[in-house]
Order: C-alpha cells, then structure tokens, then sequence
C-alpha cells in the first residue's frame, strides 16, 4: 500500500476538522485511493486532547524540513508567517494544501511559480466557498470554457446579516449584534462586513478563471456596514433582494471587477442563498451558468475541501 | 507539444457540440493542458458542412481499432451498439469518454471492470446532469465523504413540464402539447415523463456515491403522467412544489431509493430549480448538503463536460 505523510500548521477549527476527517472516514479514503494517508506531525503550541502528544512540535522547521512529511496542511490562517512557511515546505519538495484565502490571495503568484518550480502540487479549494468543490471544477469539468463572468455570495457572515435584516426587517447594527451574540461575527467584524475576505476570495476566483492577478486592494471593494432596513425594503418593493457580490466580468478582454452589495432578482439562483450558506454563479461560453451551492465555513465543511485536495494528490502517486 | 487524438462515435447534438469546442476553444484548451487535442476520425453515417470529409467514416473498426486514436467520445446514445463500441475501444487500449446514460447504466459494471484490466480511462460527467460538474465532484473533491442521501432533479423535459404546470395552472396532456411543439419534449416523451431517464441517472449516481450497483430496472420508478394541476395547486397550498426527484438514501448501510414525483418545500434550495434546469443535491458526513446547478441538456453544455474529461485525461499524459 503506497503511504502520504501529512504534516499539519495550526490545529485549530480547520486544521482540526481536517484532522478528524482524515481519522473518521480513514478506511473510505483508503478505499478509494489505495494510499494509506497518514498525519505524522503538527505544529501547533497547543496539543489536542486525543490527539497522540509526541505529533505536536513547536518548530515549524520539524514539519516544513521534515524528510518524513510529503504534504503539507496549511491552516494557520493570516498572511504570514503562512505565505513563507508554504513557501518553505514547496522549497523542501513537499505538496502544500491550504484554506487559507489571505494568504493565498496576497501571495498567489509567487506560490504558484514557486510549486511549479518544485514540481509539487499546490491546492486551495478551501480557500473560497469552504467545502463547495468549485476551484476543482473550474479547472478541470469546466476546463473547456472560456469564462465571462462569475458572481459570488462567499461570506457567510454578511449573508447571515443580510438575510436576517431582509426576513426581520431589523437594521443592520442590530442583526450585527446578534449574529456576534450567536457566533456567527466576529468580536471585530471588518474583514467580514466590509468586504475584505470577500476581495480575498474573488481574486482567487479571478486568477483561475481568468489567467488574471489582480491584488484584493486592488478590487473596488464596499461592506454591507451602510444598507439600511430601507435599502432592503426599497430592494423587495423592487422584486429584489440585497446580496453581497463578488463579480467579475470579461468585457473588451478586460477583467472588470467588484465586491458591493447588489439588488438580486428573486427569480436569479443567487437570490435564494440564505443564512450562512454560500454559493458561486459562473457563466461559461460553452457550458452556460452553473451554480455550486454549500457550506462556506465550518470545521467538516472546510476540512472536507481540503481532504478533498489531499486525495487528488494520493490518486496521482 | 504532447498530443492526444480524438475518435468520435455519432456527430449528432453532442457529439457536435463536442466537435465545436474542441475547434472553438482549442488555444485555451492546449494552454491549460500542454497537450494538443484533435479529433482524427469521426464515425457517422452523415457528414457536416464545415468538416474535414476525410474524417469520416461508417466502419466502426476504422475508429475503435485505429491506432492514430487515443480517446474515443461515444455520442450515439442507447445500449447498443454503445456499449459494445465502448468495451471494444477499451480492449484496444483506448480511453472513453460519453454521454450516453442508458449505455453507463445497463453496462456499467462491465464498463468499469474492462477499463480497469485495460489499464484505461472510463469518464462518463456529460450522463449526468449534462453541463454539471456533479460526478467529478463525487470522485475527487467530496471524496473524503461518507456520502447520505442524493436528491436530483435531472430530466429537463418534465421540469419544463412541472414549471409550466405550477406558473399556469394548466393540465399535464396541454403542457406537454405545447412543450413538445416548442422542441422541449421528444414526439414520444415515454422515456422522460415516465422516469426512465432519471431512472438511468440514478443508477450512476448511486454507483458513485455509494459504490453499489442497483439496475436502472431495480429502482422504484413512477412518471409525472398522472400529476394532475389539482395535485399541484394541493401541494402550493401546503407551501410546496412537486419535482421528479431521483432519490437515494442510506439507511443502517442500505441503498433506499426511487424516482418518483415528491413535494419539495419552497424554502429548500431544489425548489427554485425551474423550467429545463436541472440540480443534484447531496449530503455527506462532512461537508453536509451542498447542491450543483445548470443546464442538464443542450450541445454545448453536454459537450462542455465531455471537452473536461477528455481535458482530464490530457493532463494525465
């Protein structure tokens, strides 16, 4: 039986997910690979009840430079030190998959000009959409298209938000209130309602649909921290409900670009995503709209993207 | 340059409109793989203005037995000739890529089995749900999945036929009248109203998801004939809408499943699926419901997933 050694940074909600998936479903993925796959070390400060001890290091070296490790898992979250530790690891040979959509977004070219000169595989379908199969899908089932536009709901925070203000009727600093009481915001909420993860994941959707880097700062980019009860009631009078988009069109060649809050028609797929549901809207020349629909966050959902990745790198030893 | 060579079976609709993308977008397609894809020979009885005469031939052997051809694309639909077509290229070391439904589900155990001695690639993503990357999926990016329970909807004819029922209020025989004038209905519908279509989709879906075979002939299958709009207006006042939905389910490690028309609410994502749309719904362990949307039937869309397996085979090379 072949083997692929994983190497996890950070054993936090994802990391964590990740690393029960791997335990829970080991006998199906075996099946359906061959390869036995393995987690041998994880750099995280603090150890995980239930989790073998002598795994943890606090030496990132001791996974990124570990001659046993084949793969690595990277869900530290933040710019850095994540975008240098996969650097690393891609420098030592080794595979690197990651959810981590900042990182990914602020280092992308680099990251993947570095794997490439390394002759190692880097994925980050967990990186937009959570466990929604939508990077995959766009490079390889939907691989024959040129692509024209896509439009995403990829925050589960402001469509929680938007979607409780729309059915209650409730402004916006209230809902936020309550959304931070249940969990569902942050105690800081910026990145999460003024766009700013969404910039993130929209340039990842832009660098492989379109073959095209534009930076997150570099995206015209507007939270939902202004829309009033009125501004979604107005939206409804019209037949419309207030989503906040990602959207990227091709026009001319040129890749035109945006995160703001949009008036959806309640007819368009996009209008019945609700709560903390996620979903990408693509349009290709040949094979028309589709639409990938699922859990944008969450411990299983994530860590399902990313075991999701891990095997496609299994099937290829 | 690599090269990989096309042998197609039957240039009708989709094997058309496979023909078109592979000339349409053939510098995207050879960018993004490294490898340039051409079709070689072409089996049919009719040629088309605009290709290459030489290609054509109305000798099975021509196709399955050329040594110029490294993947064949079977686009003449129904069991036979197909599925032989399908083990004999197989025995001569060539890959296969199709759309046909009916063939992958009364062969498909056959199917893989040869594929797998011959050391070949079978790709069937065009046989379910058309344009929708949904058994991709299944196979690599969700498969780190026990998978629950499907729910599809994947006959776009009797779509059209439910939608119109439930927007106009109309009888299922007028409904059908008009579709079928409108070119959305075959003159003999039997195979779409009375579920054997789905049925076929089930099978497939089933084998993937649950790595079980259960024939075409095996599931429970009732049509949408006998919906009368009195059902319908029934259903809408219990805030519902009836759908032919492709139903499976494991229950203590037992596939239970059918096609049969069942009463979707209309909070739930497969409700707003409407007209000549289609969408899979699934459930796993860990990244919990997600759902695939798009057009299930057409040239380009069926042909856009038969262009991504054969892409997916490119990129093995």
């Amino acid at each position: 039986m072949k083997k692929l050694n994983i190497g996890i940074l950070g054993l936090g909600t994802v990391g964590g997910g990740t690393y029960d998936i791997l335990v829970k479903n080991k006998d199906i993925i075996q099946k359906r690979t061959g390869v036995t796959i393995e987690v041998v070390k994880i750099l995280d400060l603090r150890k995980r009840p239930g989790v073998d001890e002598s795994l943890f290091t606090d030496e990132p070296d001791e996974v990124l430079n570990n001659p046993e490790v084949d793969l690595i898992v990277e869900t530290l979250g933040g710019i850095q030190p994540a975008s240098s530790f996969m650097l690393q690891a891609m420098k030592h040979g080794k595979h690197v998959v990651t959810a981590n959509k900042a990182a990914v977004a602020a280092t992308y070219e680099e990251l993947q000009k570095t794997a490439a000169e390394n002759n190692v595989r880097f994925l980050f379908e967990a990186s937009v959409g959570g466990g929604i199969p939508v990077l995959t899908a766009i490079q390889n089932a939907l691989a024959g298209n040129n692509f024209l536009e896509v439009m995403g709901i990829v925050n589960g925070t402001t469509n929680y938000i938007l979607t409780k203000m729309t059915e209650e009727g409730a402004d916006y600093a209230d809902v936020l209130k309550d959304a931070q009481a249940k969990g569902f915001a942050e105690a800081d909420p910026t990145a999460d309602v003024e766009g700013i993860d969404v910039a993130n994941k929209l340039c990842i959707l832009i660098a492989l649909l379109f073959d095209k880097y534009i930076a997150p700062t570099d995206i015209p980019t507007t939270g939902i921290s202004k829309i009033t009860g009125d501004d979604i009631a107005a939206a409804a009078a019209e037949g419309c409900k207030i989503k906040l988009i990602a959207h990227a069109t091709l026009k001319d060649g040129q890749v035109v670009c945006s995160v703001a809050p949009e008036k959806i028609p309640d007819s368009h797929p996009l209008a019945g995503v609700s709560n903390e549901f996620n979903a990408v809207y693509i349009t290709g020349d040949m094979v028309d709209e589709v639409m990938f629909y699922g859990k944008g966050a969450g411990a299983l959902p994530t860590g399902s993207a990313i075991v999701g990745d891990i095997i496609s790198v299994a099937k290829e030893l």
